[in-house]
């Protein structure tokens, strides 16, 4: 698989995660606007790609010139929530100095480094899933999108997964659909079929009644920003499938690159959580599903205190 | 609000619960064929409705002849969870040695009784909720539909807030949209903005970040069968609403009807739970969300062990 984010010709090239999976296709971004609407509207998307589209966005405005710190600082208020936005937009633009080669350059290790950090991160994860798991081959739960679509290439928790079916370890994964913009079964169960590991799409509010049937191992989830104190904010969702886990002993892990830990929060509770559209609840498809004009409650994240989580896995090693 | 099933000129009539936000429309069904149909596709749904709709299909069965035991059990099995249908179906065939007149009278009975039955059931409920939550005005959280529509008339959990409301005491509802079909966010908003209660809509997966938000005073549902040691069969997502409000201390009370109580079903694992089609899923409104044949786990109901529930409330009063 090529990776989502890329740099050619000058432009910033992705995999278009909206018209997934229906259509596989590359959008060229070729101006901070173009990139800014890409990441607000989710055509990229996850903690990790997200970095890499921030420092890629700063080598972009530091080759059409202008006001390159405020073009980097729109860049990385794109979105409020996942860390590795603001983290992608720091590293390169401190190559600023050095004129735009040198920020590309910096932007192109972080393309590299991604993909290297998500696969040992990933490889220690499944070993302790081997660990605290008697089962084989495992049955695992997977939220949202957290693959090679979530970073530039390889992923964090569904990257758990390609290790373990690469040993013939896995036997199936339960996808949660993941409401409202359905990461899992558009991404990650499009992501499984091309890998031949065998899925199921589940509505979210199926995961703890699979858990009762003792049909689920270990949960594997992404972060989008990890606080000093071990608290992970993720996709929406997330924080009920912890309590779950927990209340039915099934292990909980998170799976991570560290630059999705903020050291500066302390805990959870100062995450800023982005708050998305109603639409994406009330409309579907340009379908109308809900009364003219309701409210909705749609935070994009929630946060999950780090007593409920078996371990936070980076590549740097397990954080129990 | 007219009742949402109902006999005229011989025939059911009953509000077209697919049509519903887009459209309010009412179904004529001539034949059990036609009954088994819209009971399937869930054009009427909701235990208390269902029970209604068995027993007027006895009645139908009973004007048109032909072997109306055989027409009553196709009508019985036609879903396999909410134990009102059978319920129904039974009671008004026990009319049917005095001919096809008094199936319909008991029927047509029945149909008062639901009414009368809920409005009680949630009056007991309303006083549980006000002794059980010191906030005023409320703010109240449901999942599925548990309304008029989900009954004849006046409805169950959501019977509870029609009580409450009338007293201005609550501030508002977080409406769970109810994957994957959608009766939170299509049914339970419509009658509520039909009623002017505020409301706002929340993918299934917020409902834990709600209550860790302390944006939830009580968690209010329906029951589609209750075993005799109190465990409830509901709507997909209420277990892990449950395990969440428990997590949280929040009260999570049961309102339904007695019809709905299964003495023949000892605990909750002994109830049949309906595994619906992976379209539901995979699809939205002819548009394909997730890849080409893809499997789904798509279980309709869920269970939740009497121990996670504060009060199953019928109209006799409170079981805690």
């Amino acid at each position: 698989m090529r990776r989502t984010v890329d740099w050619a010709d000058g432009a910033i090239v992705i995999v278009d995660q909206v018209a997934l999976p229906g259509e596989y296709r590359t959008l060229v971004l070729r101006t901070v606007t173009e990139l800014v609407d890409a990441i607000q509207r989710l055509a990229v998307r996850g903690a990790p790609a997200l970095g890499a589209a921030g420092a890629l966005g700063v080598a972009l405005a530091a080759y059409q010139g202008g006001d390159v710190r405020a073009e980097a600082d729109r860049i990385a208020h794109a979105r409020p929530t996942a860390v590795n936005l603001a983290w992608g937009v720091q590293r390169a633009l401190a190559q600023l100095p050095h004129g735009a080669d040198a920020v590309l350059a910096e932007a192109r290790a972080m393309l590299d480094e991604d993909e290297q950090r998500n696969r040992t991160a990933s490889a220690h994860a499944a070993e302790l899933v081997l660990d605290a798991c008697q089962r084989r081959p495992l049955r695992l739960l997977s939220h949202c999108n957290t693959g090679h679509l979530a970073t530039v290439a390889w992923g964090t928790a569904l990257g758990v997964v390609w290790h373990l079916h690469a040993r013939g370890l896995v036997e199936s994964v339960l996808v949660d659909e993941t409401r409202p913009l359905l990461q899992g079964s558009r991404l990650t169960a499009w992501e499984l079929e091309q890998a031949g590991v065998p899925y199921r799409v589940q509505p979210d509010g199926a995961a703890a009644a699979a858990m009762a049937r003792g049909l689920v191992d270990c949960v594997l989830v992404g972060a989008d920003r990890i606080a000093a104190n071990g608290d992970v904010a993720n996709k929406i969702g997330t924080y009920g499938l912890a309590i779950a886990a927990a209340h039915h002993g099934v292990p909980f892990v998170v799976v991570a690159p560290t630059s999705t830990v903020d050291k500066t929060i302390a805990t959870g509770s100062d995450i800023a959580i982005e708050e998305r559209a109603a639409a994406e609840l009330t409309e579907f498809g340009g379908t109308q599903i809900a009364p003219d004009g309701a409210a909705a409650f749609n935070p994009a994240f929630d946060v999950t205190p780090a007593k409920l989580i078996t371990a936070v896995v980076t590549e740097n090693g397990v954080y129990r």
